[in-house]
């Protein structure tokens, strides 16, 4: 990873300095703020600020249903009865705000997420880095024979050799180039808006990224799945981690119902209580198609 | 207002024990945390969190712009830059959180303002208060005759006395009823989400309401303005106060640019340079309908 | 219902003419254009326009897939697919407006709903007509005994007749007022802004209401739901038979996905699974709390 | 421009077969469905769908402000009453679907206008052809010395030689490594998702893209302004001549309020009334900054 040490002198300096507060305050989150977690060889993910506690959640959801809520439910079941029937407003009610240095082509996918406040490092305004992602081995995967949209088998031997220096290579030169262009020695120069179409899309760039905790967990839900694609997958875990420190009840009942839950259709359904009743359902006869009866006996592990 | 000592005691002990965090702190806002500022008959609107202050605002736009943005600009000046240039995703990294308590005519229009996250007392779920907005003698205004959507002179006389007369036991009977429709002594009792339905829209209801800085004036500018309906603007303008404790450079760019500015189209900036060119321009050379021209004129303060 | 002659000669003049076009036309939805389909005692839906039908979906996400996906799947069996991967964006490719006419208390439910662009009929500029919700006999429902936010049996005999009346009467009442508050007959006259806060949340008011079709589909899981407010569902209801007629594959993989499907937690998965292996599973070895457990045997049907 | 022969027969097929419909009908936009207008070296913007027309505008505008609407205004004026006024979501009610070809950095863009719907080829399920933004000679501009976000003159000679060889080979060399790493001949090829990271940003991409009025009205106020980088702006100036054929009484108002109008702030119009009086205000007695009044006098023309 690429902390300078202007930048880490900077992170100690804002961690040394502990204000008091009338606010809801994290223990959990308190000790992650600013300081960088690494992903990929030149990423980071690091916690800027944040707002409210799972206290926060439940206060919230208690303002909409009043006194009665108060006696019946600690808070933790609370949050769980909360995210168990898709009342989603009190997870809006806490908020993140998120540093973020990411590979360009990461951060195409992630911009998807459109709820959620960007501030990006403008390549028109200002010159990029030279850094960019170059895949470790064992993630040098070939594509999927089966999945369109997915990987296979790590590459090995001479053909990751020379993918590696490809992209190594072309990154190199593409970024000499840029310079080239940039360059005011003896010329006028390039735009800056111009010259960066020459970049590839490895190179890294960085964002501040804020969103609240219900759209949080829909990107991790989306970004943390197996189905992911690694890189990005990276950056969720990483954020897992931080937001089960943050907010523990809300982080459990997540995995609980969405990253480890799954969906039933209503064939599926009746399939199950076949299936139950001691019926032997195949595929012929349960009204689904190759592909659904497929991904329904994996999702029962058979 | 309607503050019960259970909830004076909440608030004070909320405001007795500051924690120390590494967070960004707005001292102009810590102050107000928890605190209730009435508006209306029983309204109020509190602070419960609040995310960034002015700092944070322009720490946003120089992850944009990088590292040339530190030397050019002071942060008041940054910040003077981003309003006036529509730069407006630097501001949606401050966050804030209200409980407001409100007549349901006014969340109906507030509302209506969708970039933020809301959490309402249900009535669904639970039993609305004995509570309703009678407007004061002076607030007792006449539609206006030139306006549609405006208000005239103030209610005189017998006239007004009528009208709080109507506002009153109609509430209170509307209220007596519901009771009586809920009540379970001797009968069933209809359901609470049936029963509301005889409730007028100027019952309170409450809500906590998490908005970001940018749309929040966004808010302001239109419901704090002269045009607004009196009951809408007075939450405005409590909040007004409120943003301009917590981000005071940023407030002032609003102010600057926003409540005090004005929007001049292309044929009123014509107007302009020819009137400043010594031109005695009139409705009829102007290009402008006569309705434009009025706003126009009444823009140029004539 | 209320469509005056002048309504209806509006709608007979606009279905009599129709013209040319180039763009989609989905003829299951030509049919109900701008017909007012009755809700309640005084509402209606009626579609106004509408964009796209079942091939702008697959057309949108072959965009995505590129020419694959034109060779492997049919169009009902890619609809299906995207339906059950959560591949929400080629469902926004479609878009419907409708004009809705509904009670004050199912708006403010309504409106919760943020995806969706709103024209609402203005209290403010202008004057409501004499229109009030009251539930059909067989409607009103005492509170549910145990579900704070449900509905038990029907109310019988005398509470009944008491509940009605005073419904009809206190909105009558209301109206009148409000009516006389306005009257510029020999006074003033209320400002409309003020008046319209004395009448009951079952007065009707409507609004032109544009949606894309993923969130109209999140609107009708929630809204057409068993768990919904009967008020509200009766308009869900009636805008899944026009959604069927317009894009008939994307509603049935719909009602398969989402209206008929269930989310199984982690620990419910696991628990179908040990129930499939021949365990017999109680909620003490289940690791679910009892409400949890409740509701999975009632999603089994047992 | 790359309209292969398959795609012109293909829009030739859509636009031969004219269907009837009952739903509004824009004559001036029906002309443009489906052709590909260029941009740019081998980009294009084509109408895929259109919901509503002017009169959707007002009729929207009327529900809510009810009968009077009707005989005080005709269309056009009450159009530009709702622009002047920022009455915006009757604009909302118009929708439009794009299909546009793009540089991935002006992908980059665009994509941060969030209030619309996107369908996106995939790099990570399919392969992208070999097309490289190369600017025109006369778009070669060097960095502005005055605007670190800007153009400067256009290069010449030399420089501009070097600069279009280092992007065309650049360009072509990362393309012959993509295809080199994807291929499976003799090896196994390294998967899609992986080997898109070695394009640079001057790949074309493409899209559906959806939006309402208002919301492209946003979108073209500041992408179609001398602000924008040349090459967003040749997309949205000409998606501005399309909409001008689709609404045109809402364009002419968009043209007059937004994009020829300009924002005074409260200092600005304080100055401005003051000249009018017929005293010379100069920066030193006007309250602003030095940047200000510059840009203060440039809007004024002097």
């Amino acid at each position: 990873m690429s902390i300078t040490p202007d930048q880490q002198a900077e992170i100690d300096a804002l961690r040394a300095t502990p204000r008091p507060t009338l606010r809801a305050v994290s223990e959990g989150m308190e000790k992650h703020l600013y300081t960088a977690i690494p992903v990929l060889d030149h990423g980071f993910i690091r916690v800027i600020d944040y707002m409210g506690d799972d206290a926060a959640i439940t206060q919230a959801a208690r303002v909409s249903y009043g006194k009665g809520t108060k006696a019946v439910q600690n808070d933790e079941g609370l949050i769980r009865y909360l995210m168990r029937h898709w009342h989603s407003t009190p997870f809006e009610m806490c908020e993140v705000k998120f540093h973020v240095k990411l590979p360009v082509f990461v951060a195409r996918q992630w911009i998807r997420h459109r709820t959620a406040n960007v501030n990006e490092y403008s390549a028109r305004y200002s010159i990029l880095d030279r850094e960019f992602y170059i895949p470790e081995p064992d993630k040098l995967a070939a594509q999927s024979t089966v999945n369109n949209q997915g990987r296979g088998a790590v590459l090995q031997g001479e053909e990751a050799a020379r993918v590696l220096e490809m992209l190594k290579a072309d990154a190199g030169r593409s970024y000499d180039h840029y310079e080239e262009m940039l360059s005011q020695d003896g010329q006028d120069g390039l735009a800056r808006e111009l010259a960066r179409m020459n970049l590839p899309a490895n190179i890294y760039t960085q964002w501040y990224w804020k969103i609240d905790l219900h759209n949080l967990f829909h990107f991790l839900r989306l970004r943390a799945d197996a189905h992911a694609q690694y890189e990005i997958r990276a950056y969720a875990d990483a954020m897992c981690g931080v937001t089960k420190d943050w907010v523990p009840a809300a982080y459990a009942a997540f995995e609980d119902y969405r990253m480890g839950g799954v969906n039933l259709s209503a064939k599926g359904l009746e399939c199950v209580k076949r299936m139950l009743a001691g019926e032997a359902v195949t595929q012929e006869t349960s009204g689904m198609s190759k592909g659904e009866w497929r991904e329904f006996e994996g999702m029962l592990g058979r």
